[in-house]
């Protein structure tokens, strides 16, 4: 665990910086502004006890609840312990010899492989199409491999991949016999039908994985799934998972904020706005590039020699460096949406470091 | 995952057998009686916000805790959601051709074995020596071997194998270059030095497993982990284990839980009381045979024609049937040790049912 570094590890930056955690403003972590839904902490402290029993080992009602919400048929789905687990359980079901991995992307999918000892070959987003894949992935597609990952928006960039050029790598790779996992965990934050969930059923080879944790802002619960018709998979991953691995107030967490719709347009409609105020503002600034965000991140560059990071963690706001994505480098970071007031100390913050820096020059 | 059938399913019970789940009187899972701390329920509530936060993803405080409370080295430690996912993980981290394991024993040894493909041969436990593990195991030791699982005490048996041949055990599995998996997560619930930890540091070979959630009663919320001195063997389980592997409230449970010596002190007492309480009543069922029980379970055969679950569910009661444990039937089975009340009724409910199986002959 922990090699690659992720966002949102603000226990070792307090250790490490000597700085108490709860001061800690974290950007680094794409997690909903809003917080827990009250209706999900007001189930879990009323089910405190339902944790001195074992979950339900078959996941009946949890299984229920997401299938309702994804409009899917319950045996499609596999439930994990966060998306993480999701990915690792599938990349071990499917076992790849090679795997075709987008650079840069979330890490999960690079230590999953690793796990297994398979190659990777990655496909390079480039800047100069600031980071979208082109229709050139279609190349890199042959007999020889075996498992591609796309994410989608992509983390950290924000790029969203059009579900006709998704169709179009299903294809490819239903020919040679690979299979696509496409992790949908940060679409529940925008409208629009950007998701593969209603391909599942025609395409054997696709894999939807999806994180709750980031919307329902809930991610040390850990409750992720993935969605897939491929019942040769979804046995195989049974046979491999241990029993128990959803924990019982993560359960309940999931029931609960499935049925809050209020919560859920409510989110979608703040981070909307903040997102756009984010983008607006930031991109005023000199020496800074904006990617244009799709969901709740923004993905930032610095054109003029800066750190950052450091320069905003002395005011202790923690931004996550995409220094170790693959294909980024230490000029690179991503920055959560958060709340107006956050966002708006945030972008003061940059503002001030930027002004400071260029009165020195 | 539940291919095996476990104890604790009493929601699935509770929809195949048209009861209220909140009615079932729950036999079948071995949790302390005491119910979860309540400085333990004070800790989650107070810490629910910190779950809008990833968790520590090197689990320092939690491993210090663990590390102290067990007077460990915290780099020994592996830390799983629930003893399940430690196993699973040792297990795929071994990667065994052959192992040994008891007949009967609890099952995700055999879960563990079967994910990864491993052959099994089993060590059966006689009746005639009321399924103690004896000397001859040693001779199923040999170079072919690449692991091997002791639960200590045993589940379902409450068999205690001795420190005496757990060494033999570990030194001729250490020959062989096997290791050996001491699983020993109902120690715990008794006092007396029969725990294999402080072997640790002698045999690289030694895997001890434990799981917090049995004495603490939060099987609901995974927690469970294991120590080991070999460095290669950690190094391979951080490789293939996903990140943020511990829910967060998991993490506040165990740090709190560990520190409530009061908890701990009256737990073991209790226990005890009621262990012996439960084995002296029973012993007394004329057609009941009652093997001395350890820790908090009990396990019992019936000798004369009984269908004991399905008479004592019709009460609402659950007891876990030992007929699918390799080398068990359905005459056997296994109690948990519940409070004084219901001990109570338990005991008057199966002496009704053996008088009533008498009246009928």
């Amino acid at each position: 665990m922990a090699s690659f570094g992720h966002g949102g590890n603000i226990k070792q930056i307090s250790r490490d910086n000597k700085i108490e955690y709860r001061k800690i403003l974290d950007f680094s972590a794409n997690i909903n502004p809003l917080g827990m839904p009250s209706s999900v902490k007001k189930a879990i402290i009323e089910g405190l006890d339902e944790a001195e029993k074992y979950p339900d080992i078959t996941y009946f009602e949890l299984k229920c609840a997401i299938a309702e919400f994804e409009n899917i048929n319950k045996d499609h789905l596999i439930l994990g312990n966060g998306a993480a687990e999701v990915i690792f359980n599938v990349v071990r079901g499917i076992n790849p010899k090679n795997t075709l991995i987008l650079a840069p992307t979330f890490s999960e999918y690079e230590e999953a492989t690793r796990a297994i000892d398979g190659n990777i070959t990655y496909y390079k987003l480039k800047e100069e199409n600031n980071f979208y894949i082109q229709d050139d992935i279609l190349d890199c597609i042959n007999s020889e491999l075996d498992l591609i990952f796309i994410c989608n928006p992509n983390n950290p960039t924000g790029a969203i991949t059009s579900i006709e050029l998704l169709i179009k790598i299903l294809n490819k790779a239903k020919k040679s016999r690979a299979m696509v996992l496409i992790d949908e965990s940060f679409l529940d934050f925008i409208e629009g039908n950007l998701s593969m969930i209603s391909y599942i059923n025609e395409y054997e080879n696709l894999i939807i994985v999806k994180s709750l944790t980031k919307f329902f802002a809930l991610p040390g619960l850990r409750i992720g799934y993935g969605i897939c018709s491929n019942i040769q998979l979804k046995e195989k991953l049974e046979k491999i998972s241990p029993a128990w691995n959803i924990n019982i107030l993560a359960e309940i967490a999931t029931i609960t904020g499935l049925k809050d719709k209020n919560y859920i347009e409510q989110s979608i409609k703040y981070i909307l706005k903040e997102k756009e105020y984010l983008y607006k503002q930031l991109k005023q600034i000199t020496g800074l590039k904006v990617y244009e965000p799709s969901v709740n991140f923004i993905m930032l560059k610095t054109i003029i020699k800066m750190e950052l990071k450091d320069e905003l963690l002395k005011n202790n706001i923690l931004i996550r460096s995409c220094s170790n994505y693959e294909g980024l480098d230490a000029n690179y970071y991503r920055i959560a949406v958060r709340n107006h007031d956050e966002n708006s100390m945030l972008i003061r913050k940059i503002r001030d470091i930027f002004e400071k820096s260029k009165n020195k020059e």
